[in-house]
Order: C-alpha cells, then structure tokens, then sequence
C-alpha cells in the first residue's frame, strides 16, 4: 500500500501527463471580430495568426464575423429597396456578409500551406429555432466539421448563422451571434478553450476611454462577466458567456492585432475580487408611468403587454407614494422606445394613471463584484461616491454582484470615474477555494 | 363525317384556346444580368417589371446575377488574400453576389405588396457536377420552387450556382451561368418562356457600336444563335442556348431599361433567314506549330494533350506545303495563351516542328444564317468583299450556316462593315414550312 503523499504524487503525474497530451492534441476555437478581418491585410494577418496555432499541434475551427461595416452596408443596401425587408430575406442577405470572409480567410490559409474549408452556419451545423434576424441555437449537429478536422484542416465557420431544420430557412442570431456560435462550437466539439479576438486588449476595470487608470482584468468569473455584459460592457454579449457557463468552455478574450494575454472568463478564478469593474451603459431610455392606482395586478397589466411585444426591459423600480398611487419606472433600449410608450399609454390609460413620461437623457452606470455578497457596505460606497461627485441616483438596482444606477446622461462618465476612482478595482481578495 | 376544313379549324380553335389558357396561367422565367440589378433604384425597377408579369396573370420564377460589378469586386478581394485561390473557396465567395442581389429583390417585391421568396442555387435544386468554376447542371429537383409557385409567391433564384449532390459543396457555373440557370428552371418547370433581360435591345445583326445600320433580330433559330454566340455574340451564352434547344424553350432576349420585344430564340423561326448577322471576335489568339512533318498522328499529338490541359481550342487550320511538312494553326481564348504556347512547343519538340508562333493581335469575324446551306457561294461573297476592303484572311473556317475568317485585329471593325454591307443581314427570304 502506497502512503498518501505518494499516491497523491501519482495522481498528480497522472494529470499532468494527461492536461500535456491535451494541451498538445487540443481543439482550440478562435473567433474574429468584424475589426480583426476588416480588410485583406487584415485577413491574412488572422491567417498566420491561426497557422501559428496550428502549428503549435492544435486543432482549430476558426469562427468569422462579417468584415469591417459590411454588414451595415448591407443593412443600408436593404432599406433602400424596401421600407420594410422581412426577416427571411434580411437573414438570406446578411449571411452573405460572414460567406465572404470565411472563404477569403480559407483562401489566406491555403497560400501559406495550410489546408482549410470555410462552411456556412447550415453547414456546420448550427441548428436555430426559427425566430429570423434573433434565433436561438438548439442544436450543433458535426458531421462536416469533424470531417475537416479529421482531414488535418483548419475549419472556418461563419458566425452569426444557422439553419432552421423544420423548415430549412437561413436564419441569424442577433447581436453577438458571432461570439455564440463561437462558444456553442467549442461546447460541442469539447474545445479546451474558446478565444475570441478583438480589437481590444481584453475586459477592463472600466472603458479605458473614460477612466485613464482603467486596467485589464487577468480572469473573471461566468457570473461576473454575465453581469458586466448586461451592464452594457461591449466586449462580449451575454448570450455566448451564458453558453460559456453552461458548458463550462473557458473563453479567452484577447487582441487580435498584439500579442500577449487578454482575459480569461473561467468558472472559478485564482482570486476571488471584490470589485471587478465598473461598466456603463447610455443606450437606454427611462419610461415613467405617473400616479397609478396603488392596487394589485398594476405591474402584471403593464410589463405582460410590454413582454409580448419582444420589448426589452431591463431595470424596474416602483415605490408607492402616500396619497396611495404611484410611480413606476423602467428603462428599455432606446430602439424600443416607441414601441415601449405607445404600450405604457394605453395601459396607463386603462389603469387611470397620471401619464407617461419618456426620458431618453439617461445612462447606466454599475458595479460588479462577486466578492461584494460577502462584504456588506458595498451599496452605501457606491451612493456616498456618487453623491460626493454631486451626482444624483434615478433609479438603483442591485443583484447579489452588482450595483446599478441610473443617472443623468451627461453625468455618466463623471459617474463612472467617481466609481473607479473610490473602489480601484479589480480588488483582490484571496479566497481560493472558499465558499465565494 | 366533318369536311377537312371544318375538322381543320376545330383543331385550329382548340389549340388556340387551349394557347390561350396556357397564356393567362402560364409560368414565365425572367432572367435579370448585373447590369440589370446594379444598385437599389434599378433592383426596384426589375421588381416593377416582375409585378407586372404577375399582374398579368402569370407565375413567375426569377433568376438574378450579382449586382453589377460585384463579382469582379469579389475576385479582386480574392487575389488580395491568395496567389492561387482555391477553387472550391472560390465558389464560396462569389455565390454571396447572387444572394444578395436576390434577397434584395425579394424585399423590393414585398415593399410591392408582392410575396415572394429568394433561394440560393442549391436551396433550388440546380444539381450540379464537382467541377468548381465550371460546373456543369446535372439534374434541377423543384420542391422548394414548387412549393413557392404553389404558395403564389414570386421565386427568386440565385443565377450561376448549384451544389454537388454527392460532396454537397457549393459550385459555380462558370461564365454565361445565370442564362444557364434561367434556361434550365424553364424547362425543369414547364416555363412557356425564358425571358433574358439585358441592357441591350436584343440580338443584333452586328455590334451597333461598329456597324451604324445594325438591325434588332425579331427571331433567330436555336442553331444560328449558337453560331452567333460561339462566334463572339455576347448577347447569350451557347450553353443556354443548347438547353433552349434541348428542351425547346423559346428564348426572349431583351431590354430590361425599354419595353418592347426584343429577340425571339426558336426551334422554327417564322422567317428563314440567308444570313441573320456579323459576329466578332477579339478575345483569341493564334498559335502555330511550323514545319511539322506530315505524317499521320501530328494532329492528335498536338491537340490531345491541349484538350487534356483544357485549353479551348476554337478554329484549326492545316495545310500541306509541297515540302512534305505542314504548319498547324489553331486559336485559342487569349486566357489560355501561355498554357497553349507552352504545350504547342514541348509537342513541337516531340515531333521535331520548326517552331512555335503565338499571335495575339488577331480578330475573328463570322457570317451567321440558316439561309446558306441552299444559297450556294455565300462563302465566295465574303472572301471577295474582305478583298475590296482590302482585308487579308489569314484563317478560314465554316459550318453549314457559318463563315468565319482570321484577320488582323485592327481590321476588324472594317471587316464587320465591309460583310453587313456586303449581306444586309437580316436577308430573308420566305420558307416557311420548307425544310431549311
């Protein structure tokens, strides 16, 4: 019988080897952003950027966005022909967008040596339901892509594409689509890693435009990211660190044109931080229906209309007055602005309430943090800096990770200094293994 | 018992009500070039053209190249990126132009308050073979097309591609592709014409731009537009041809910017025609293989390995001197210059030839009409009226129903003017029902 310390010593060996043979032979996801392939020059830069890894021994399925604006340009190209494209045709044109820098990335890789297939989205297998312009993935069914694999070549999918198979319709995945289908691909073909390039250095304590003392941030958790993106920091769309976190896929978030480490998203980080980051958003828009009836149901008859017409509402804040009505607010994107109000008008109308007032002026500004669930106070800094910065809050909301508030647009940045400036993030905290 | 005249005239009726139902429910294919398409304002134009057809009682089925220059636009991207693009990745990029161009006629159509729906060459079934760039229509399957037509909508199809059933990749066909397409979906669907709409008027008994008098064909035969097409014709492209005279479908070619008839595609012309137009060439080059040793089998030695190499070997002349050895001449597109001249010389090498002549500063001129098989001399006419204009024949070639001649690329133009002055084409003469 082995004493412990040995056998322990065997196992470590044992999954050492083994983490080596995977770290050799592994499948590594790449995804390239519009940016990254914007141009030729570009596109072959990502090739050797990709035969590099290759040659490293990975394996490696490459996900591409449209180049540069084109899919703008085609959006354009679109309204003028039509003042309304439908969907099924908007989906047919824009997958044309990932078609063409998929097949000139393939191209890019061939002339350096290096066998490549591009495939479209239905090719892949990236199985959509069948909601055009905002599918969901339900399904990645392989065949060719395993096939390009087991023939030694590099497999380039487009991004932000899939198929419906109930009725073969081309379909799109929305905003960060790209990122998605990235993630879902290394779910499925059991990645070690999904890296997605961009033309940034990584997720930062905050957008380094505003705060000059911004920092990088080395890894953050699932849940932290998810919360940072629903904040309205832009490098990744929640959707594909949901996937990230169900399937546990570490994605690396690094530079397409430096080299060196970005940030790692990861299930459970070396150091557990206090404050991640600030993040912020001024892409939405406060809607106020004044002096409804303090009376049960009230929400439920404004926010289920709102549900259904695919608005999106993000923060709600309601508080009853004394004389027995009251105020609620929610802040939507500003694109469902119009949709929003026209709903909030009828029901305030049927509710008897005061009115409807729209207030585009605003923006987000938050706080996240896993570790601040464990150290109370975390709000009552968040208020006081603010209020020292003479910055009035709108609106608060908060989940166990976050602080968020609504201020005044033209506030938003001097909010988000103030935020940085009093917790420094990413504050460290060791708690490797604890509860946190 | 009917008298011959009475049952003549049912007969006569029946076909012509049964000509006219097929005329209000009948299937029209309409087929719109890049020029046709090339940006919004033109995209909403064909879609008024197409609601019209439909308006008129008819099914129709589109067929769309890319958008003006935007294949070229593609190529260029491609020769950015890679020395040597493969083929396969070629075929990739360049089927996004026709997506596009069709989804944005489909929402130009919608915008009319017509349904209609775009579907990519393989969505539509146009089977093809693996030759990438160059793929041959093996089988048109029409579910999804059908079920559009049945559905009432419009069906868009994405000109000069199609997908290899058995590898499933995408494919392209290769130059004159949408006409194909067009030609194609036409007779797989029982179309009652394919019509071709170009930025010209028709087909025309010379270039316009050389000859002042060149006059708009109502009609041509099957078997004359393929001469005028292989002789330099730009107007179709022969292998749509071929498949409207396969399957016999009337061809319409004509203006997508005017209204009016254009030119008429027919098995049985009403009109038989000597001579239907003057066609140019100027896009070969001549090689010759000098002092080969008349002995049998030199042909063969030569052309074999050409065709191998698939160089498009268009006219070939041999002529024994009394010296015992021969000189070959053959043209070829000037595309396949270097390749041919290449061959020519090892060949030449092989059977101990004199030497290997390429001249690229020629041109080809072509007589066209049914008509000259039963009007002996026409060919003696065209050499005595290049004579007059004191233009040298360097090359002679002729069908049943052609003349062609090699001449000096800067004579040309003259020789275009010196034949449609000679002939006047169209010359017809009445043969209705006669064997010609």
């Amino acid at each position: 019988m082995l004493d412990a310390p040995s056998a322990l010593r065997s196992v470590w060996l044992a999954i050492h080897w083994f983490d080596h043979d995977l770290a050799y032979m592994s499948l590594i996801v790449q995804k390239y952003g519009g940016t990254s392939v914007g141009d030729p020059v570009r596109i072959r830069n990502v090739a050797g950027r990709v035969a590099t890894t290759r040659r490293d021994g990975n394996d490696v399925i490459v996900v591409v966005s449209a180049m540069g604006k084109y899919t703008d340009d085609l959006i354009r190209l679109a309204t003028e022909v039509s003042n309304d494209p439908p969907a099924r045709e908007m989906d047919m044109l824009l997958t044309a967008g990932e078609r063409i820098s998929m097949a000139l990335l393939a191209m890019a890789l061939s002339d350096l040596g290096i066998g490549a297939v591009s495939l479209t989205g239905s090719q892949a297998g990236i199985l959509t339901d069948d909601t055009h312009g905002e599918a969901r993935i339900t399904e990645i069914r392989g065949t060719r892509v395993k096939d390009g694999l087991a023939k030694q070549k590099i497999v380039i999918v487009a991004g932000f594409q899939g198929v419906d198979p109930e009725s073969k319709e081309i379909t799109t995945l929305g905003r960060g689509g790209s990122d998605a289908t990235a993630v879902a691909l290394a779910a499925a073909h059991g990645a070690s890693v999904c890296e997605i390039y961009t033309d940034v250095d990584g997720v930062f304590t905050a957008d380094p435009r505003i705060v000059a003392g911004a920092r990088k941030l080395e890894e953050v958790s699932f849940d932290e990211m998810l919360e940072l993106a629903a904040s309205g920091s832009g490098v990744l769309m929640g959707r594909s660190v949901e996937f990230g976190r169900r399937f546990n896929i570490p994605i690396h978030v690094r530079s397409s044109f430096r080299e060196g480490e970005g940030t790692w998203v990861k299930e459970k980080t070396m150091e557990q931080a206090i404050i991640s980051g600030v993040a912020h958003d001024s892409s939405e828009a406060k809607v106020t229906v004044q002096a409804v009836p303090d009376q049960p149901g009230v929400a439920a008859a404004l926010f289920e209309p709102l549900a259904e017409a695919g608005v999106n509402v993000d923060m709600i804040v309601q508080n009853v007055s004394s004389d027995g009505s009251t105020d609620i607010s929610f802040t939507v994107p500003r694109s469902h602005t119009a949709n929003a109000r026209e709903i909030a008008m009828r029901v305030a109308d049927e509710l008897g309430a005061g009115g409807v007032d729209v207030d585009e002026a605003i923006g987000k500004v938050s706080l996240v943090g896993a570790g601040m669930k464990s150290h109370p106070g975390v709000a009552a800094r968040v208020f006081r800096a603010l209020a020292d910065a003479a910055i009035n809050v709108e609106m608060i909301s908060t989940s166990t990770i976050r602080v968020s508030c609504v201020v005044r647009g033209d506030k938003v940045e001097d909010a988000v200094r103030a935020l940085h400036d009093e917790f420094e993030p990413p504050m460290i905290t060791q708690e490797i293994g604890a509860d946190g």
